[in-house]
């Protein structure tokens, strides 16, 4: 069985949690990352977790100003136990910008996370309602959902009416951080007009949400003005809602972005709540044939030069990159990102590498998202079945947080990080050794596992049984294996001949 | 709309195939790779395409063997037609042993087709009664539905009773070369029992289904006596049906494998019929922990060494492949493999790239296959969601497809393959340009992509609009992008005046 354990930090109110599944036998549990924070049903609020820190320092500055300090909070350290590293090693990180742990004060009730190259991949789910669709309950249970199957951050995407109440509802029920795009709901302010969007009702957006807790705001101030006739030839031409906007009002005005020429303020008021920016990719590409573009990268040059002024005021820093990208293109998107942008952390959509695969675009994108990681991708927006043809409901947010927890793994398992084989050789231990129970509970998600074993094998007895379904009780390789194991462990020449006279009974019970 | 169309070769009697999706407006059509063959509702049969072909030849020789005389057989040509490349590379591909091209003389029924590195990336799906489930009928559906999502050939996999009714419905309704793996019924012959199974009861079998007009086998004959210790410290042993039959037998008699000891005898017979070898990787990973190991490396030098004998009897050889590798660890499997065996085709299961996802190893191993595709492997055989807990049923067998024929595109954009492209950018370009129908028509799966569109904006009008239900009317990015277009197109400066004194009317109506 799967169940919750917390283990307790240097004080007693750092208790981080885990998901241990038990094993069969005298295999040792199993402790997993787990997101999915305290269980709140129906959702009235999160209790403030981290409101004791935030009041114990009193005048407050961001994670990157303490860990330039040498300082570790409790969040730090916090995080580095989720991550199974020293609480020194989250401070570096945070210290060098290459990692950032997104936790507006005003959202005490989030488990501190930190995302960075060095520390697991992270996956984001997006969720939000819309001008023609979705509502504040369901959104709610969409987080909870999300943060079940393993999102580690949810941004709120919503749009149309009750944007104020939709966010207010998800932030203080999530135990995860939570992103926001202000723009949207600048926009909604001015009366859907770009033209009319200002600086000042931007900036208000900004502080009514940094009030409500968003820890951290995708802010596309790297679209310029110059940059928009890069696009002209493309394919796909902006896809980005942020960035078309932002390039509406630069080109109607003939004016810089005003998120550029306000960028210091900016830093100004994410530096009093400890928001995080994710510097967003407004030219990203929307297609195979955009992909790395002069209009891509110009921006991605830009965001480089934010980034330092961002540090400058001691504000936390990810840059957000594609989106559709082919496989022989991923690796550059990293490198060069990594070098214009300081190391500061890469926060991708995918990539997607096709196009022409709607309806399973969590999985053309899984495939970009698992190569775009290992080479130092950092966090991992989700896509789920439903991009590009309608908005996710409760399954395609599932369908999209589980290949991404899939693409984020096999990273973590190319890249080496401690630990994320033993998850791996646990599970193939148990289905070696035909523990069914044990293989399902340890499975990303055991209830499908366990749903598709009994389409074929439905009863109980075939949960015990040395085989499966598919070769059956004779043909089993992994059954023959183990008898080999067995024989061959005691000398192969002496055995054979006893094995031969035993009457090829390569199908004995194997005590497990 | 899709409609099948025919291109004319040499002679009439090559006709071959394409589903052509017609587009609206003066959009050209768009010509796909067709695998579903010729209608046949009930499967009584499909006609003998290529039997004037084998008969104008009188004795039958291997295709390896006209490509070496520098002949172009009709069945080059069609592949040729069907690649979009000159029927001389594909028989220099197949003389240089790079490609193949399986074509058993007693499956005339098939398509020709041709696997090697140079050509687009194709795509096997596994079918087969089991012991414990599935009829001869349910298997005949699953091959047509099988065909229909893409599969570029079909292996029966069958076990249990009706293995020849089986097969014989199977080959004879195959618009696709079939392969098998003939120790399957070479053990049920002889009672289920691997230490009975003999040379002569193998043969036999062999002839039976050549004589059927399977295209291709998978022989284990590198699962060398010697090899079968370097199992033994593996997380999961051996995980190949017929690697573990083969070990089973190689260590109860202490002998050599009789696969190895007669391969010269098995050329002989394969060279009569045009069966092409699928050398089999019966010691390949089952998990993270074995990839890339003694034994599973050890076995692949002597599937090299198989290679040659094959080819001096002019007989096709592909090569098997894993399984499970983590992404690190996957080029060195397509590098190691051209190198030992003399660049023969690279035939991958996979591979999965985490183990933790059962329920969901069409993803997990996705990622694997559009990867080592990339790399270099020719065909991928898929993997369905059901792997590891149960037979797949037919909705299993088209997510299976489809999940690999997406990593069979992504690899061949990213090889830069002739005209793979030209498929995404004419469904981004509808995307682009609100074309709802052309984007589901080229869509892989037209059915689901517009199903899921239904889902949120389901009225007909929704199909022409120019926006989509994730933004909305108001917000649309692409519909931003697109009066973007317009603008910037016709000058920037002077153009900004007179788009701020429309109105800020980014929302006018696009002529598409």
């Amino acid at each position: 069985m799967k169940r919750k354990v917390h283990v307790q930090g240097s004080r007693d109110d750092i208790r981080v949690p885990f998901a241990e599944v038990e094993l069969s036998g005298d295999n040792p549990p199993v402790r997993l990352y787990d997101t999915s924070g305290p269980l709140n049903d129906p959702p009235t609020g999160l209790p403030p977790l981290r409101a004791p820190w935030i009041a114990e320092r009193g005048v407050e500055r961001t994670q990157l100003y303490y860990a330039r300090q040498g300082i570790v909070t409790p969040e730090m350290e916090f995080a580095a136990i989720r991550e199974g590293v020293e609480p020194s090693v989250v401070r570096e990180e945070i210290a060098a910008g290459r990692a950032i742990l997104p936790n507006n004060v005003n959202h005490p009730e989030s488990e501190p996370m930190v995302i960075g190259s060095r520390f697991l991949v992270k996956v984001n789910a997006n969720i939000g309602t819309s001008a023609v669709s979705s509502g504040v309950q369901e959104e709610v249970a969409k987080l909870t959902w999300a943060t079940r199957w393993g999102a580690d951050t949810v941004m709120d995407l919503s749009t149309g009416k009750h944007i104020h109440a939709t966010r207010e509802a998800i932030v203080r029920n999530s135990p995860v951080p939570i992103g926001t795009v202000p723009i949207y709901q600048a926009l909604e302010k001015v009366g859907g007009d770009p033209l009319k969007l200002t600086w000042e009702a931007y900036r208000d957006t900004i502080v009514e949400q940094a009030e409500q807790g968003v820890d951290y705001m995708t802010v596309h101030a790297g679209v310029l003005l110059r940059y928009v006739p890069m696009t002209v030839g493309r394919v796909t031409g902006i896809v980005s809602r942020g960035g078309s906007i932002m390039a509406a009002w630069c080109l109607a005005r003939h004016e810089e972005n005003f998120l550029y020429t306000h960028f210091a303020e900016l830093c100004e008021i994410f530096a009093r709540y400890d928001v995080a920016f994710s510097l967003g990719d407004g030219l990203r590409p929307g297609s195979i044939a955009d992909a790395n573009d002069e209009a891509q990268l110009a921006e991605l040059r830009t965001l480089g030069e934010l980034t330092k002024i961002a540090w400058e005021h001691d504000v936390q820093v990810m840059i957000e990159g594609p989106g559709h990208v082919p496989m022989h293109k991923i690796k550059e998107n990293v490198d060069l990102q990594k070098e214009w942008c300081h190391e500061a952390p890469f926060y991708t959509l995918g990539p997607l590498t096709t196009d022409v695969a709607p309806a399973y675009d969590h999985i053309t994108s899984a495939i970009g998202a698992a190569m775009i990681a290992m080479y130092g991708t950092a966090m991992l927006c989700y896509v789920t079945p439903k991009e590009h043809l309608g908005l996710p409901n409760r399954d395609d947010v599932k369908a999209g947080v589980i290949a991404y927890k899939i693409a984020a793994h096999a990273a973590d398992l190319a890249k080496g990080h401690p630990g994320a084989q033993a998850w791996d050789d646990a599970l193939s231990k148990a289905r070696f050794e035909f523990r069914w129970e044990d293989q399902f509970n340890l499975a990303m998600d055991p209830d499908t596992a366990r749903a598709y074993h009994d389409e074929t094998l439905p009863a109980q007895p075939a949960k015990t049984a040395h085989f499966c379904s598919m070769c059956g009780p004779k043909f089993c390789s992994m059954k023959i294996s183990q008898d080999l194991h067995e024989y061959a462990a005691l000398g192969m020449e002496a055995k054979s001949a006893e094995f031969a006279s035993s009457g090829g009974q390569v199908y004995l019970p194997v005590v497990s």
